[in-house]
Parts: C-alpha cells; sequence; structure tokens
C-alpha cells in the first residue's frame, strides 16, 4: 500500500539526479495521522538539508502521528548536518517507510534500529528495488571505491563509429547529441583519452545545464596534448589532465589542473576520482581506452545510441579495441534495456554483469 | 469505418507469409447485406485459388448486396486461375473495399474500373499504406525486377559479429536462432558466399517450417567448394550454386544445381532468383558479400539481432565492410523500426530509404 507514495518520493528524488554527489539521491513525503500529503522534500546537493529535514520542515505540526516516506534510511550519524533520525523523532511521527538501507558504514541499518527503539513502526525495502536502481551510481560508489561507469558511443547499426577516413560528424542526429549533455549534466565526470582530444578537439559541457559542469578529464598516456584546445578554457569548466608517473616530468598546457597517477589506467583513475566525490563518470573515449576501462571492470553501463544508417568500412573505427577474449563464452555480459527512441536513433543500454 | 475488416482481411493475407511466391499474399472477408461476417478466405500459394474466391465460396448465396474487403485489387485477367472480377460480379455482391492496386501491368487498376462500371460501389485505399507494408516483397519483385533483399546478421552490441580468432558460435541466444529459421520459412532463398560455407558449413533451413525449404544459394567467385557440406545435400532442401563466367569451366561438388552468371555479382544473382518467382531473399553472407550486396542495392531491410554482450577485438569481423564512403552525408540511411525483443537479444529492424 505505500508504492504509490514511495514512487512520489523516488519522482522527488530523481529531481537533483547528477548533482547530489558524493551523496545519494533522496526523495521524501510526509503524509498526516489521515495518510494526506502534507510535506514533500528532496536532497538537492552536498551540504543542503536532507530530504527528510525538507518535507518534515513543511508538513510542520500536521506531521504529529503522521508517516514519513523516504527512499533511503534516515542517517545517524553528524555528517554536514545534523543527523535526521533526531529530525524524524522529533516530529512526533507514528510510521517511517523505507525504500533502501543506506549502505553508508555510518548508517547500515542503525538508523532504522534507532526509530524502532524509539517506538516508531518502520516499514523497510518498500521498492527496494527501484531504489537501488536510482542509486545505483553511489551504491557503487561506496561499495567498491569506484564511481559508476558509463561508456557512451554513437554508432551506425553496423557497429562503426566513423567512416574509414575518419570522418564521424555526425552519426547520430541532432536529439541524440542534445541528450549527450543531458547526460553529462546527470554525471560528475566525462572522461576522454589524448586521442579523442587530438581528434575532435570536444568541449565536454552539458551546455549550462549542469552548475558546476561535470569535471573534464583527459587521462593522457603520452602527454603529447595540442597547445590549443577548448578543454583548456577552464572558465567553461574545469579540466584535469591525468597521466602516469612516466611522464611527469612532461610539460602540460597552461589551463588544466595536472595529476599524477600511480599508473596510467583507468582503474587508478577512478580510485581518485571517487576520492573527490564522483558518485558517477562516462567514458566519451576512443576504441583502445573503452576497452582498457571495460577490462579493468570500470564500466558498469554502456549506453549505445544506434543510428539508422550504414557505414561500413573494414578498417573503420569500431567501439572497442581488443577486450582479449578467445572464446564466446568469455564475451562480457550484461542485460540490454527496453530501447528507447531519441529522434531517428535509438538508445540501447546495456547494463553489464557484476 | 472499413478498417476493422481490412485489418482482419491483412491477418488472413499473413497467414501464408513467405509461401505464396510469386505472387503477393492476399487476404478478404464478405460481409452480408446486414454487414454481419459470412465468408474469409487467404491466398495460400500460388496455383491455389485466390483469397476472393475462397472468401466468397464461404459465403455462398449469404453474399448477395453484401461487401467483399479485399487487400489486393481483384485481378482482372486469366492466369493460372480464372479472373477474380468474374467471381466478384457473379456473387451478386453491392460493395467492394481495397487496400491496394495491384501492380502487375495486366491489372493496375483495371480490376477495379471493370468493378465500377457494372455498377458496384467499390472502394478503394483503406489501409494502403499497412497493405504495401505487408505487401512490399511482392510490389518491390513487381517494380525492380529483384526480390526484396533482407541482410541479417547476429553482433555483440560493439558491432562484432566474431572474435578475432574466428569464434562466432554464439553470439545470440537460442530464441534468436529459432526466430532465424522463422525468418527463412517467410522467405524464398537464402544466400551466402564461399566463405561463409568454408568457415561454418551451413544447414540454411527452416528446419521444416517451409515446404518446400527456400532455396539455397552460394554466391562463388572462386568454386573453391568443399567437397563434403550440409548444402550438398538436396533430400533436405535445394541447392543452387551460382558463379561468374570466368569459373564456368571449374567443376562444382554432386548434388547442387549449377548456374553460371554473366557476371559474380548480386545483382545479377537477383535477377535470375526474381526470374525464378522469389519475391523475398535473405542474405546470410559475410561481410564482403553484404557490402557488395548493398552498393548493388539489392538490401531493402536489415535485420541485427543485438546480444546482451561486448566482443571487442580490433581485427574481429564486422557486418559490413568497405561501402566505399568519403563523407558522413553518403552513409547509407533509412528508417530504425522500434526494437522488438527475441529472448535476451533485441532485433533491430532498418528499412533502407530508396
Amino acid at each position: 500500500m505505500w508504492d504509490l507514495w514511495m514512487r512520489r518520493a523516488l519522482a522527488l528524488a530523481a529531481l537533483a539526479e547528477g548533482r547530489t554527489s558524493p551523496n545519494p539521491l533522496v526523495g521524501a513525503v510526509v503524509l498526516d495521522a489521515n495518510g494526506s500529503l502534507v510535506g514533500e522534500g528532496f536532497h538537492a546537493r552536498a551540504g543542503e538539508p536532507h530530504a527528510e529535514v525538507g518535507a518534515l520542515a513543511q508538513a510542520g505540526d500536521a506531521a504529529q502521528g503522521g508517516t514519513l516516506v523516504v527512499t533511503l534510511e534516515p542517517c545517524c550519524h553528524h555528517g554536514r548536518t545534523p543527523p535526521c533520525t533526531q529530525a524524524v523523532l522529533k516530529a512526533g511521527l507514528a510510521r517511517v517507510v523505507v525504500a533502501l538501507e543506506d549502505p553508508d558504514p555510518r548508517v547500515a541499518g542503525a538508523g532504522i534500529r534507532e526509530l524502532r527503539q524509539a517506538g516508531l513502526d518502520v516499514i523497510s525495502g518498500v521498492l527496494n528495488a527501484e531504489a537501488a536502481e536510482q542509486n545505483r551510481a553511489f551504491l557503487h560508489r561506496v561499495r567498491t571505491g569506484r564511481p559508476w561507469g558509463v561508456l557512451k558511443w554513437a554508432m551506425g547499426l553496423d557497429g562503426r563509429t566513423a567512416l574509414t577516413n575518419g570522418a564521424s560528424q555526425w552519426i547520430s542526429g541532432p536529439s541524440a547529441r542534445a541528450w549527450v549533455h543531458r547526460l553529462r549534466a546527470d554525471s560528475d565526470a566525462v572522461i576522454v583519452g589524448g586521442g579523442t582530444l587530438r581528434a575532435d578537439d570536444p568541449l565536454l559541457t552539458s551546455r549550462g545545464q549542469r552548475t558546476p559542469e561535470p569535471l573534464r578529464v583527459v587521462l593522457s598516456r603520452s602527454l603529447d596534448l595540442p597547445a590549443g584546445a577548448q578543454l583548456w578554457d577552464n572558465r567553461v569548466a574545469a579540466t584535469l589532465v591525468a597521466h602516469g608517473p612516466e611522464v611527469a616530468h612532461r610539460p602540460i598546457p597552461a589551463g588544466p589542473e595536472r595529476l599524477t597517477l600511480p599508473a596510467c589506467d583507468p582503474e587508478a583513475l577512478l580510485l581518485e576520482l571517487a576520492r573527490r566525490g564522483c558518485n558517477r563518470v562516462v567514458w566519451e573515449c576512443g576504441a583502445e581506452l573503452a576497452a582498457a576501462a571495460i577490462r579493468q571492470g570500470c564500466v558498469q553501463e554502456v549506453m549505445a545510441v544506434v543510428a539508422p544508417k550504414l557505414m561500413g568500412g573494414t578498417a573503420a573505427r569500431t567501439p572497442l579495441a581488443d577486450l582479449g577474449l578467445e572464446r564466446m563464452d568469455q564475451a562480457l555480459v550484461g542485460t540490454l534495456l527496453p530501447p528507447t527512441p531519441i529522434g531517428e536513433d535509438w538508445l540501447l543500454r546495456l547494463h553489464l554483469s557484476a
């Protein structure tokens, strides 16, 4: 019977998609003792009030004897804001309905226990799968210490990402290109390799749909970077040039921040980006770096935009270089979600199996 | 108001999908003077009665003053069976509702004119687009002299049709492989090149879902064919080995029929297959022959089965070899139909623009 309200709370949480890192997405509704809606809230960004607090503030005295429906277990520790369990207890609620336990080791069920011990009726696990799906990036980062990796590419139906001569503008249509800006707005960082930078001189922003813009990252083996590039203009968005210790002596262009990793590989980069609070990153790179990211488990989800085109070309670029497979049963498998149309293109999403 | 009955007639026509060549698919219903259904029929195969005749026979006297709803204009010429217009007039109908004019130059509107001149109310063009879609293979063959070409492949989401070492069994799941048998059952011929024959020794049948099985065709440049192959056993299904005049002196294995074409190319083959009454063929070939077929306009529709897998491999096989494109605006474009699930795979269909 709580599904309907939990769906509303999930919809509220989704309003801040991509803007709460390193925190999770959380939404909450408060019902009065008669079951009428008296408060709504969501977590807008780190440092701002948690969803429960906003919803309870809106409800005021009407929350007395009522129900809080919240997508994530209320926290019971002092972070940048006081524990939510205190606010819940102070509001005089009779019941709390939760979708997902908070995997943060400082919470991990302790919030629910505290509320139960105080005599509240706590119902946990309502729309658990939907809530886990919504917060998959946060949950993955807490569990693995790396951000959730999305690998995005656009291709013709025959799997080509460029013509033989390298031409690739444009494979997908204007709607799909606008969708990419949205994808970046929902992410904390966008990663390319030196090859993509040299070939495309991309801007890699959300075109203003996110403030601040996601961090733009170049992972470069050689630091053989162009002196002029759109990415070096850090008035538009911050840029990070990451590389291995082998090239630590080489200069980089003025503008971007520099990061020397213990090794020039996707895993080392993601550990650092998680440390900086990234829940979700988008790989918008070429076939070699994409394959390396997959081999190191740095991709959880592939988003392939398929254009209604045939491009051909035996030597033309493809989405992925070698994965080192020798038998079909070694292929990386996952689940293809139902495709969605984007203009004349179709988006195919593959959730890779863990 | 006739849409509902025309949909029923189209559904009847579809019962013979792939089995009427060189004839079109046709379905018909007969309503009595009160609008009640009194007869149904469809064209089952060439040489057997036309759809109208079956439906009128079932209706008997109840057709008097009634309506015939038929997906294709009744024929007005003697073919293997007498003109349908005669049967329609004899039945004493008041009205005929037609979806599509028959493009056969012996009909082409003359059937409708004959009925109108006899005083019947003829309504033409009801669900015209749906009827044209259903009979696209027949219509294409009548207009161009070539069968409708379907190019089928299975790939990972990254566009690979094999691993680097050539392994390709299996990319798609059991449901998709059963679907391929169905696809063949709906077609008149299945075409491979010598490379696919040598690599896979395929059977290329519908596994008994069509009688007779579709013609199996090998288009071979070199006639460098294995002495033993499943295709040579013509007790299972007929096989045709087609080649150019350059290798006309070379022997072929016992079993298959031999056809020397004016040139070893897809177009020459399709002209001959149309002459033999094929409305629809399936290309199940490798990247080189597939690209050649596309370049010669021998592919109208691509059916790509996308498996929930990543395979990678810079040198791994892909669906299409060179199409000779130098700019993105030269890419072959079409319309991607809404994808349909087949087990864990998804079928993407591209109708190429004419």
